[in-house]
């Protein structure tokens, strides 16, 4: 090899572009994580600067990255206050922040994922997961060429961008006049407008507004848009894709968008009901409210839980056994490939169909006319065993360091690890730094963690070269 | 039919027979839990009785059906005080109930569930189970007999039942003398040692002694005793079985017995270090003892969560994060067809097994160079699946009832589902008697609904006439 390679002159630029795309070639998880992680330092930097903050005092260290991992995570906890704390400069790092983290690497890099790990070419694999041609979704090697170039990121990061700003728009129009009405003057409601448009459909969760979303509370204009806003952010691109083919073409859904909206709608459902029923008295919450703001609130919370993080009412005073509902909803958090996070809701299908499936005696996991593959189940188990084990040490950890009540710190880390952003109030009273250290790698973890298990684990391939005898265990 | 068969004169007692071999062919799992309840009926009015409690009078029936589920599940969990409320009827009553739910019952019904289910025969089912021969544990539909009698079930419940008073004389043995020198009369050391023993083997945790264990909370001599024998109980009668082949016969052990075995070591000693770091500095718990003392301790406790539930410290004094940690070991429970409740070792094993195999990329799920089939990962997913929502559903409830602390809440409904019999102190506290019902409810869910989910569920085959195209959603 030695000098006998055939020199072709290359600019640096070249250079640099081709050892890119060799890393992501090899491993796109790995070079998610590092262009991910690379961004958190830099916006961490940026909100350290004075010019970032309303009165000119540098932020300290903790605070910044905290809100840095928070906003390029979508998060959404905060140990500052979001509307006084930073200057025009900080928040629009800020909103850029949540936009490149919410529409940009990692929703990316999950897809990107799957395109290398089923060695199926980009462009098939974008129209396989919005297609009603099943046998192309179909998993393992094919003969189609493999390599994930620079060129296909930048046309998805388009078509995913174009669909976000899109969206973000029609919920931006929508929320402009309610703000105009409400006082605000022309600037600050389209400035506020699109922050609130953006943190809602990057299920982000921060709120520009000095009185919080306790000023709509009442106001089903609001509410409603800032949860169709959540909910179509939560469902995912592949979704949305599908969701637009069969808009214009009526084409056949796949059986991940089925599975993703009948399950976030069930979810949604269910919360709205658990909620309802355990708070309709306290009077620190819906007690409060008149009886038919009650289904709005109840509704609007239970939408939050896919990973939306805004809160009318005050989160802290609900009663334990809601906080507990809601730490479960919040755990499953939203779509895959999508903005939100959690286990995703697919996840919890497959293992409910899974059981279902065991309880019948089935052979087969089926669903929508549909098989699912069994290695669809051991990445679903491995995604939830991470789950349980980041949220398990986080919790215990914080709850050792802080010796804060159970149910506000489970709320937190679980807040955390799916990037829910409701907080039950432990990260906005004086957390010390070691827990908030604690906390922001929960979020990077929660929120790196799925994805790039779901990409690296279905990505790697060992071929085994006997079969072994079976034995079965006993279990249960 | 009518009128047609052969008229066979038959005695009362040979119907009986016969009808209760119809039920118990067609569905053991309904047969036992038929059983199991009748049998809480009838120890809940035995204890209700003038005679069964210390000062004659009735007890309520709320702590009757308690203290009677809790015998017969064998949780432990108290609503009276165990060393004083009760006669000697009362704790003949009780400790009957113990071995019988213990040995009895639901861990035959657990291993007959098993027969029927593989469709092999008894005897060769119990020699499978603890067989080197890895082909006759192999599932699927065998031409043997598939009918369970009572005369089978007679001659299991005599293996089972020498086997565990033998392992029950022999704790006895070492425990007498220990009270003994400890000041306690000979009929009162006699009678505390086989209870305590029975409490220790079964995996109780039923305390006779009026200071409790507390005031051997130094002494190697008991805690190791009734440690081993809380070990022995957990591991469950096929892998007792397995290893007392292995001690006479050198065989092979089964890879449900090394599974079993190793998972649960690796458990006590996860346990012990977490406990030993979080405790160390807690005057109220480890931090009072000598140093030599506090290894003892941790070990003690971590083996009491397999589901042993004698505690020689105040468990409610420890720290919240303790507890959480205490939780999972809790819910995981112990060994399959042991008198441990829980999840059970082997199934939190397979999971992470399958979470191995997915992260290295292999086809199939391989332990101690055998492969598990996939249906026993469907089976460990429907039994996590079916104790979390008994868990959530309990502690949702009684936190709304209750209005306690989720840390005390969610220690106690584990504690509850895993028959794990350690209290954090809610049980004791004057619990309503709705709280106490549904804590009942769970200790009851916990015990028939894992046994039996894993014998009916693996009983079910349906036979699916062709196979649907395969469709693959996408998960995390
Ligand atoms: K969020
Ligand atoms: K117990």
């Amino acid at each position: 090899m030695r000098g006998n390679a055939p020199r072709v002159e290359r600019t640096p630029l070249q250079r640099l572009r081709d050892a890119t795309n060799d890393v992501l070639a090899s491993s796109p998880a790995r070079f998610a994580i590092i262009v991910f992680t690379v961004l958190i330092g830099l916006v961490t930097t940026l909100l350290m600067l004075p010019i970032a903050s309303a009165s000119g005092d540098p932020t300290p260290f903790s605070d910044a990255l905290f809100t840095a991992v928070s906003a390029i995570c979508v998060t959404g906890l905060v140990t500052v206050d979001m509307a006084t704390h930073w200057s025009v400069f900080g928040n629009v790092v800020i909103v850029l922040a949540l936009q490149i983290g919410g529409i940009g690497v990692l929703t990316l890099a999950s897809i990107l994922g799957l395109v290398v790990s089923r060695r199926l070419g980009l462009r098939a694999k974008l129209l396989a997961a919005s297609d009603t041609n099943a046998a192309r979704t179909r998993g393992g090697p094919v003969s189609e060429s493999q390599a994930v170039r620079l060129g296909e990121i930048g046309n998805l990061l388009v078509t995913v961008a174009v669909s976000a700003l899109l969206i973000e728009l029609v919920l931006f129009a929508i929320i402009l006049p309610r703000l105009l009405l409400a006082g605000f003057d022309v600037w600050t409601s389209i400035w506020q407008g699109f922050y609130l448009a953006a943190s809602a459909f990057t299920n982000t969760g921060f709120v520009p507004l000095v009185d919080g979303m306790e000023q709509f509370s009442a106001d089903p204009w609001m509410l409603i848009t800032i949860a169709v806003g959540v909910f179509l952010g939560s469902l995912g691109f592949p979704v949305i894709f599908a969701l637009t083919r069969f808009a214009r073409f009526r084409a056949r859904l796949t059986v991940h968008a089925k599975l993703t909206i009948v399950t976030t709608l069930l979810l949604i459902l269910v919360g709205m009901i658990v909620i309802l029923l355990l708070e309709w008295n306290n009077a620190m919450t819906l007690g409060d409210q008149d009886y038919a703001n009650r289904p709005l609130t109840a509704f609007f919370i239970s939408v939050m839980t896919r990973s939306g993080g805004f809160s009318p009412i005050d989160i802290g005073a609900m009663n334990g056994s809601t906080l507990l509902a809601l730490d479960m909803l919040m755990f499953v958090g939203g779509g895959s490939a999508s903005t939100a996070g959690g286990i995703k809701v697919t996840t919890l299908a497959v293992l409910f169909l899974a059981a279902f499936a065991e309880a019948r005696g089935d052979r087969d996991i089926e669903v929508f006319e549909r098989r699912i593959p069994t290695d669809v189940l051991r990445l679903a188990v491995s995604i939830v065993l991470w789950g349980a084990t980041i949220v398990s040490a986080s919790s215990i950890a914080i709850l050792h360091i802080t010796k804060a009540p159970l149910d506000l710190v489970l709320f937190d880390v679980i807040s955390a690890f799916a990037t829910g952003g409701l907080s039950a109030g432990l990260t906005t009273n004086d957390l010390p730094d070691s827990a908030k250290y604690i906390l922001a790698a929960t979020m990077w973890a929660g929120r790196v963690g799925t994805v790039t298990l779901a990409a690296s684990l279905a990505a790697a391939q060992r071929r085994q070269l006997f079969r072994r005898a079976e034995e079965r265990p006993i279990v249960g």
